[in-house]
């Protein structure tokens, strides 16, 4: 059979682009920068989006809509958020077949519009906290874009709260850290995420603290997968979000900022894919199991409609595909480059003896399986390989990391793959140093692999790495 | 107690912007004519945005997503597209700090983007009908916004599908237009639309036929609630969307498009809305009972709880007000606002004899209820209620809808509700001397209600009305 993607080893880059591409997950757009996601892509966005807003709503945010536009000056009341912005903007100047008065922005992201309203809502330490949450589009006009890792326009969920006290709003931020982003990476995308504090030199542009979730990718390159940060009162200061106390005085607010991304496709594809195509973990694959006629005739089709119907009833995301007028060879490499994550083939042979082959994607074995054990074999495979892949991605973060003393030992390691190293060996100019090489700081942590609260504490660990 | 809303009857458009301020459904963005949607509007476009991919999904289409800007060059391709757009167009001129070589203008509808990308991904017949549906946010300039129903940025879903002929596309508009807009506006926002074919004067830019579902308004106005489009071959000419016939020739594709928006959150607020606020159908309501503690103490937090939960295990989407801090007659101004279908309240005096409250939205009626039959009594409750929007919405728009025989009644009619007239009254030039009196042809009608294939079929019947 002919090879379909570039191997992985033999040009990682190139794979990623082609299983893209063949797998129809999405295009570039006709703008530069931009993507289509098409609806093989769109549907593993859909499924992220829904267990994502899950967690949100059960972290007591509520789902609001902010508009597209803002007003350039809302942007530069905020000096470093401008500052960290205002490359990426993209800036319209006529509206209504007439220049504006004043350009508005395309939102790179919303903290400033939505600091105005909070400004407006708040009213006393009742209205606190205020958890709000948009599913929205972005844009960073993005010089070297790569689809789903970094384009011009983007989409994401933006989360934005304020807090009557700086606690609070540290806790919230980690809250949704821990329990919306690590355990839906952990969990259902099944990458084993590190989590830590971002260094002053890697925070968002006005905030006071970064966190990070990083995964590793299969070329032992890192890539941040969602953040959260606290913003002290800086964005509390500029747009006067603030509260009267219990005591009766006027104080400002604590606010904080979260964000995940389409970014999480790249993640996932990179995390699990192979020299075949995609794999997508069971609990989040919007097609499970992939029922394959492989052959018309002898009761096949009725036979694999049943076994869809089982399926269904069994609360499997069950497909059929009956196209016989296409080879079979060329349905089930489609199949692999999707990443269904078990198909069931049904052929006039194997039905003969009454069997039908369970096929599992993460390790491609193929089962025959009498037709009545096929929906416990499904079911089975399913709970096995979600764990699976995430155990694969596992042994290969901690393959690929090494524990090391020095920057230069950690430069050199980033080459292929994570290094671990003492904060205290790096600082401030190594830091600079490795940036200069291509390295950066990804996350600091405790000894005990806890989230810091600041880059000051003793004995952190730095995880140095090349990223997407 | 004060009056919190204007009333209708006094000022109608006050009204509608007060109890969208009050009930804190949105706000005016901070550039002219965009809104921010609250959470409490936002979740009702969530239900309305749910029950509606749930009815595209079902009618086969698949959602993507499609880009934010498009290259000024595609919207020229299309000469009548181009002409209806061109006044209402944002306008891209800078991006990454730099002037952009060819402008992009931010997209009013994706079709001509769409069209670009079916001509890449269809070749032969075998990938037809192709069947697509975004939900995304558009902007088209807007002179004279009003929130929810004109304003610069909104958001919506659009379809677009290619077919292999005409009666297919003919087909799948139609069956978008019925299946999927008038069920979920008749069924679920309880609104009675009139559903019939728009005139070439009304007609969207680029199309071939325009079909549409027409709701009244509690004024007596019209709103036009959602549009399905037959686009012919124009755009699949102008994009070159063609395909392999099963005979091998190559033939242009027929394209559809079709679209709602969150103006349908401004038609549910008119069409059901009374003095006291917003009354939401039970089945559209994101929260349908609403259990409050009326005062704390006797056990009454206990009760209102297991109340919520007994209600939840039923299946109701429910919420539980125990914020005694507030006083009660305020919490109850504010779930009249909102519009929650039926309340419970539970205080001690009620409680020892027994009973909580089941006031219900439409008719404001309270009955003191056995707690043990609460649940039954709330589940009956909305079920009538559903049933009673609709019909209210129902008998306004038969009282105000007059027969009449002649353009001159046709538009004195229009003043107060929509006049019934043949079309035949009206013709080209009646038309265009009633659009210069505010009054427009909502839309064609066969006599016996169904929807015309062409404005040329005899005895037709016109609605005619002012319009939002």
């Amino acid at each position: 059979m002919a090879r379909v993607l570039t191997p992985r080893a033999e040009d990682f880059p190139r794979w990623y682009q082609d299983l893209i591409a063949k797998a129809k997950l999405a295009d570039n757009g006709p703008v530069r920068g931009t993507m289509v996601i098409r609806p093989a892509g769109y549907a593993i966005w859909e499924r992220m989006q829904a267990e994502m807003d899950a967690r949100i709503k059960a972290a007591g945010a509520e789902n609001a809509y902010f508009p597209l536009f803002i007003p350039e000056s809302y942007l530069k009341r905020e000096a470093q958020h401008v500052e960290g912005f205002s490359p990426e903007l993209a800036v319209v100047t006529h509206g209504g077949g007439k220049p504006l008065a004043e350009p508005v922005v395309v939102r790179p992201t919303s903290e400033t519009v939505i600091g105005e309203f909070m400004a407006k809502w708040i009213d006393s330490y009742r209205d606190l906290p205020l958890l709000l949450n948009q599913w929205a589009n972005v844009v960073r006009w993005e010089l070297r874009p790569r689809i789903f890792l970094r384009t011009s326009e983007f989409l994401w969920q933006e989360g934005h709260t304020a807090h009557a006290t700086r606690e609070d709003a540290r806790a919230y931020a980690r809250r949704i850290l821990h329990e919306a982003y690590e355990d839906l990476m952990v969990n259902v995308i099944g990458i084993p995420v590190v989590v830590g504090l971002k260094t002053t030199r890697e925070r968002f542009a006005g905030a006071t603290a970064t966190y990070t979730c990083e995964g590793m990718m299969g070329d032992g390159k890192a890539l941040q997968l969602g953040t959260s940060h606290e913003l002290g009162q800086n964005f509390a200061k500029a747009f006067d979000i603030s509260y009267s106390s219990k005591e009766g005085g006027r104080e400002h607010a604590w606010t904080t900022s979260w964000g995940t991304s389409t970014r999480m496709l790249g993640g996932l594809i990179m995390a699990h894919g192979d020299d075949n195509g995609l794999r997508v973990p069971p609990k989040l694959a919007p097609i499970q199991a992939y029922v394959m006629v492989v052959k018309d005739g002898d009761g096949v089709g009725e036979a694999a409609a049943k076994l869809r119907d089982g399926l269904r009833d069994a609360g499997v995301r069950v497909a059929l595909d009956d196209r016989t007028d296409t080879p079979f060879g060329r349905r089930a490499v489609d199949a692999e480059l999707r990443g269904y994550p078990v198909r069931v083939e049904v052929g006039p042979r194997d039905l003969a003896a009454g069997n039908a082959v369970v096929v599992r994607r993460t390790d491609g074995s193929k089962s025959p399986t009498p037709v009545a054990d096929v929906v416990g074999a499904v079911l089975a495979a399913l709970e096995t390989d979600q764990q699976v892949l995430h155990d694969q991605a596992l042994a290969n973060r901690e393959s690929r990391t090494v524990e090391v003393a020095t920057l230069a030992e950690a430069i050199e390691a980033a080459a292929t793959g994570w290094a671990r190293v003492p904060w205290s060996a790096v600082g401030v100019a190594g830091e600079a140093e490795a940036n200069g090489q291509g390295v950066t700081v990804r996350c600091l942590l405790r000894a005990d692999g806890s989230v810091p609260d600041s880059e000051d504490e003793p004995d952190l660990i730095a995880i140095l790495a090349r990223a997407y």
